[in-house]
């Protein structure tokens, strides 16, 4: 299984990576397409400036039966760009169905639009028309990883993953590609993803696969806490590999699911690791919370705190700054139950220096991937997220490019 | 008047700086009393994991109908030190009780503490001891530069204000001092201020001034979002210009609340001026919002994004992080009705790119004090915020020296 092949894996998939000349340089228009109709399910920014591109993805999923297909470029946002943004998003997804219908079987069908870059800029749509018609001549099996190259941003490399799995005995395919938070010049941090498969899922199956896969993957990590207009994941299920179709409930559908997430899992850790300017990623484990809310928001807080993640990027153990994060999380903590642990070594128990050796944990933070252990003592509610060091090239990377 | 007096400036007031050796190097024990009893009031962190001084404040504020003063320590927090930080924060306020009275008529009552530096270190009781008896015999009227220098951490300037008004016919006086958010060794962010008056007031008119001072200032400002273990902020008031006692409610104690909201906001815009490796000072303020609520959350979502604070940095006019962090803000946003602009200059109006000019709004980025104002376009409530830029000092600072 060539994994870089990403989204092209599951059968009857067809990608192509093309530039348009939206970016200064580099492929920026990809195109992915089914060579039957497939059903798709989407998980979107809560941002309530989203793109149009986003309530255009919104609306075609709640209302078409199978869709054909996604256009997505890089270089772009087109978000807060009013009305012109909202006719140019449609326009692109007419393109890209003309652009699917006249290249792959399987008739006409609507295509999704997915963007990402920079925000109030208006789409360059003479240079984008011509793009994505070539993109469809360019169809093929093996154009994942021109897809992949093309919607990344400042992404150092193109992520993808795959998996294989028996489900009701017959073999099916998970393939997927996504970008990373990153900036050119400067573009607003924006995440997609895109998941195709050869398995067969109901419409309401593939809608609560990737919900799931989403909020316990690409809902976990954090780069800098700023939620972007644009974030997008989209799972297509075009069947064909054959076998029973799978819908939601029941032992298939949930080994559906458990693979699904072990590829978003490694998407989204891919992002962390490619987070504008990390060094090192730090598993986030709290464990013993009150309840899942807790444990989540103390979570978060740590990943968040900009404490945490210099010193993460310093390599120093300073739970004082995660005990501290704990503490205003509004998470319920008790300091004299709370454990933190930094690579398997106890610094805090009982509210006061733990007997744990430092030198060890200073040891464990200068690996690649860092455990952060969080014990609140208060319930059995656990909560895990991923976050990145805050580094000098995160400043350059977002203070030196200009608008 | 003096204002580099500070706390000293109103009648009756001493204060001294003395060093313990807590720091590397600089003065670290600060203590302030007043040759009469007066009262106070007190605005204490919200963080669960708040320090034994913290909590020793609220109980003697709850309990004693006056104080004398306060000690103060820089260099050590004495946070997540379970019962021995407790035992140790009340051996200071004892022996601050102690050096007060030697030194100070009124006889004895409760001396408050105050600390800040390094979580999850054991006081070194045994400097601290000789040097709070020091800081006794060294009590003056003319020391409020030297508590000013005791309080700070990587402050690099002390920060002192003060007012003068007539109230109910008598001049008072309101003096002041105030310490960053600052790391040494690496030290957490931690906030500590401290205001003197010798207006003649009631305890419930002493609280109530501080809580809504610090509503209106300290708790509008934000340099990394880290709320620490030990933020305190105490006013004493000691009655030593004779006069009306001042209650609350009534038109002499909004005059005394109006002076003290203006000494406060001069040292929390210190504080921001001053944040760890800023350059410049944004001003945020969101006007048009449907509730107080909502007006809050946008300004401050927009204070605290990380991409914001590295544009600010840039001098980058890039209102697309603005509005991606409006929109995720949880305020009630219209991006239609949403108007941004950047020192004068409108950027973005109706959810599109604004006619503003661009070069003119990046001549303002590059001033020390930055205007951004938003108008959500949805009611009358407004909010204003004030926050620092992120730059390659914030990141060096916090990562570079180790615990």
């Amino acid at each position: 299984m060539d994994v870089s092949q990403g989204v092209c894996l599951p059968e009857g998939f067809y990608a192509a990576g093309v530039r348009a000349g939206i970016k200064e340089r580099g492929l920026d228009i990809a195109l992915l397409g089914s060579d039957r109709p497939c059903v798709a399910g989407g998980v979107f920014t809560q941002n309530a400036f989203s793109a149009p591109a986003v309530r255009l993805c919104q609306k075609l999923l709640a209302s078409a039966r199978s869709v054909r297909g996604v256009v997505i470029n890089s270089g772009n946002a087109n978000a807060c760009t009013g009305e012109r943004g909202e006719r140019d998003a449609e326009e692109m997804s007419r393109l890209g169905e003309q652009a699917l219908a006249q290249k792959l079987p399987g008739g006409a069908g609507p295509c999704l639009v997915a963007q990402t870059g920079l925000i109030g800029v208006y789409m360059p749509m003479d240079l984008v028309r011509p793009a994505i018609a070539q993109a469809g001549e360019r169809l093929s099996r093996s154009g994942g990883p021109d897809a992949a190259q093309a919607i990344m941003t400042t992404d150092s490399f193109p992520k993808t993953a795959a998996a294989q799995l028996a489900l009701a005995g017959t073999t099916v395919c998970i393939g997927a590609m996504t970008k990373g938070a990153g900036m050119i010049c400067p573009r607003m941090a924006t995440t997609l993803g895109f998941v195709t498969t050869d398995a067969t899922l109901t419409r309401r199956a593939a809608q609560q696969a990737i919900l799931r896969a989403a909020q316990e993957t690409y809902n976990r990590v954090s780069v800098d806490g700023d939620t972007s207009t644009n974030d997008t994941l989209l799972l297509f299920a075009n069947g064909a590999a054959g076998g029973e179709t799978i819908d939601v409930g029941g032992a298939e559908f949930e080994k559906f699911c458990a693979a699904l997430r072990e590829v978003c899992l490694e998407l989204a850790l891919a992002l962390v690791r490619d987070g504008e300017g990390a060094t090192r990623v730090a598993e986030i484990r709290v464990e013993g919370a009150a309840s899942e809310d807790d444990a989540r928001r103390a979570a978060e807080a740590v990943a968040r705190s900009l404490l945490v993640k210099t010193a993460l990027f310093g390599a120093d153990p300073n739970w004082g700054r995660i005990a501290a994060a704990l503490g205003y999380s509004g998470a319920k903590v008790d300091p004299r139950r709370t454990v933190i642990e930094i690579g398997g070594v106890a610094l805090m128990e009982g509210g006061a220096p733990g007997l744990g050796d430092a030198a060890r944990a200073a040891q464990a933070m200068r690996e690649k991937h860092v455990l952060i252990r969080i014990n609140l003592g208060l319930g059995r509610a656990a909560w895990r997220t991923f976050t990145c060091d805050l580094t000098y090239d995160y400043v350059r990377l977002n203070a030196e490019y200009h608008t």
